[in-house]
């Protein structure tokens, strides 16, 4: 068994270069490995590719015996059970994350379910080396016939991940899904991840409680899926603003597909509030849901483009009216991004009152050995 | 107006003693106040108390004139609002928390609506002086006709609050409500606050759903709201243990009220929890809801004892089983919440997948400039 022994001792999952000591000549990339303690003791067990960023991804502190096969094997069927079995969100939607990475013990590999096909997402060679073998039991597991894969193009070459061989994926451009009742069009052409956000799910179907009769605005609205859920819900009036056309017109395509009337509008959420405050113009109900601002520690140019949207997403909140607002920066805590939020409102003399907090669905979980894992935060407020 | 005036600027609601200048004659105890700033300028309004811990509570940094009556009545209406407009809790449950004190911009009045019963905390001397004047509009706003009023007997000491006077609890000794499909006998005569939890609402019916066929351990179960949840899910066994014996009494009335079977037990958690191990019980799904452990800043002993409970219950878990924790302890941050616990699965060599994080109902908001007011944590998980 091929041997990676540890320099300083940690219960984190990814492993930094400087981390590493000695590793054993038939370690190859890719490989399933022991991991050794300082001491030269067994420590656990993980994955190897001397070329990542990462080059050791630690999935067990098991002392015992693993075997890479079974391994794996359990942590496909384990993560078929939680969104299955205990969480039984068959009930509720036809899609959900399936493999949640290194929060499923299952480091390089991210993959959602869509209907009948999976959205495979692989960031590691140990991955995308066992996703052939992987692929049956998955399908098995998650009632599913067809794969689309993915691979970043950049992550490949760092990875050493070949451009040929592997799994090919089916000629599936589009597919059709159905969550808490309402229907949404995932293209796995437009290339963004595995092509819809599952984790915003529950999030959704909140935001469409409150939207019952009030004026609703959905800033950086991607396909659409809070405006449609809030017009579908009864909305008087639901308003989408996004950068991206490609989305855009999926919003529309969206909104179509269940029957409402939303107006999409292609600008950029910034520009577009800012021409909107000025104008006087006030919503009910806001939500900002923006991409992900901050690609690293101490970005201070992602920090105050939060501030920033939420300054200007919360002078469109008609008086007493509601106010959600969302990070999916994982390198921002939750703490950290409520400071910045509640700054912005109190900057302009309001007070929010916060009625709930609320994060990724449950088939996104976190690892407590790996808190970075908690990347979503979404804050539910009435403004006064 | 009578006028009261910082030494120091904050924005918090919650003025100490040595952040008090001066004070105009006419403020006497309970006085609605113009309070000033350091300069002697306006600064906000708020309710006044000598004898107060905290002798000044801050209900607005409005700059505008501000009427006493208009403002609370205003407070009143807008409480209602949010419950009953907004979030629509009628539709799920005939009892909420009606008036969240600070967090409704009424200091000094906690009161819940348990269906035609409104049940009143007094916790200050403003708010004692001015219910009989809010009475009758809170009657109107929460669709109750009865009131249950308590008062701390410490706090009224400090306060000032005569024994006589103010507003009479009617007759009222139990009420029987509905949440969520489920009933409840909520027993005014025990004396524990307004008589029934109803923070944890949501997260009943969220442990509910996790319940169907697994055995059910709720460890510090009260009244049996977890418990009984999980069984009229469909558990297939639950198990309840509490060390206080007029709540147990309680939790075996509302498991009869539902027709549910639950053994309920009375014991201190801590030594029943280390017997169940020592004799190698598990259960497939542990709720931990304690009550809460620390009562100050840097309270070792409550820490230690969140430790302590998390580690047993945490073996109480069968292998791959789902964990629930909870902390209503207010003094207690969420991610040092999260450290504890995590800590003590981490020191058995367990990893918990977490897959959610939530806290009280939407009916007991957080205010933006009161952090502290955040005071009740859960966590979900899978322990592998």
């Amino acid at each position: 068994m091929p041997t990676v022994q540890l320099k300083y001792q940690t219960f984190h999952p990814s492993i930094w270069p400087k981390m590493i000591g000695e590793v054993s000549r038939d370690a190859t990339p890719g490989s399933f490995v022991l991991v050794l303690g300082k001491e030269g003791t067994p420590f656990g067990w993980g994955l190897w590719n001397p070329k990542s960023r990462m080059p050791l991804r630690v999935v067990s502190h098991s002392l015992d015996e693993i075997d890479d096969e079974t391994f794996f094997e359990n942590a496909i069927r384990r993560a078929a059970k939680l969104r299955r079995d205990m969480l039984r969100l068959d009930g509720e939607t036809d899609s959900y994350r399936a493999i949640h990475g290194d929060a499923d013990f299952m480091p390089g590999i991210v993959a959602d379910k869509f209907g009948d096909v999976l959205s495979v997402e692989i960031t590691n060679l140990a991955a995308w080396q066992r996703l052939p073998k992987w692929l049956p039991l998955l399908h098995e597991c998650f009632d599913t016939k067809r794969v689309v894969v993915g691979v970043d193009q950049d992550l490949a070459r760092v990875e050493g991940i070949p451009h040929r061989g592997g799994v090919e994926s089916d000629n599936v451009r589009s597919v059709k899904i159905r969550e808490h009742g309402i229907r949404y069009e995932v293209d796995f052409s437009a290339g963004h991840k595995t092509g819809f956000f599952c984790d915003q799910r529950d999030n959704r179907r909140k935001f469409g409680a409150l939207a019952a009769g009030r004026t609703v605005l959905d800033l950086c609205c991607y396909t659409g899926g809070f405006g449609i859920s809030a017009a579908l819900a009864g909305a008087e009036e639901v308003t989408g603003v996004d950068l991206d056309e490609t989305a855009i017109a999926m919003a529309k395509r969206n909104a179509n597909l269940n029957n409402v009337k939303v107006r999409h509008t292609h600008a950029d959420a910034f520009t577009w509030a800012r021409t909107m405050i000025e104008n006087g113009r006030t919503w009910d109900l806001v939500i900002a849901d923006p991409p992900k601002f901050i690609h690293g520690r101490e970005d201070e140019i992602g920090t105050a483009k939060y501030a920033d949207l939420n300054k200007l997403a919360l002078q469109l909140v008609a008086p007493e009216g509601l106010y959600v607002t969302c990070s999916c920066s994982g390198m921002l805590g939750a703490g950290e991004f409520e400071r910045i939020v509640i700054g912005a409102a109190h900057r302009r003399d309001k007070r929010m009152q916060m009625f709930d907090r609320t994060g990724a669905g449950p088939d996104h979980p976190t690892l407590s050995n790996y808190p970075e894992s908690r990347y979503l935060k979404v804050l539910w407020s009435r403004v006064i």
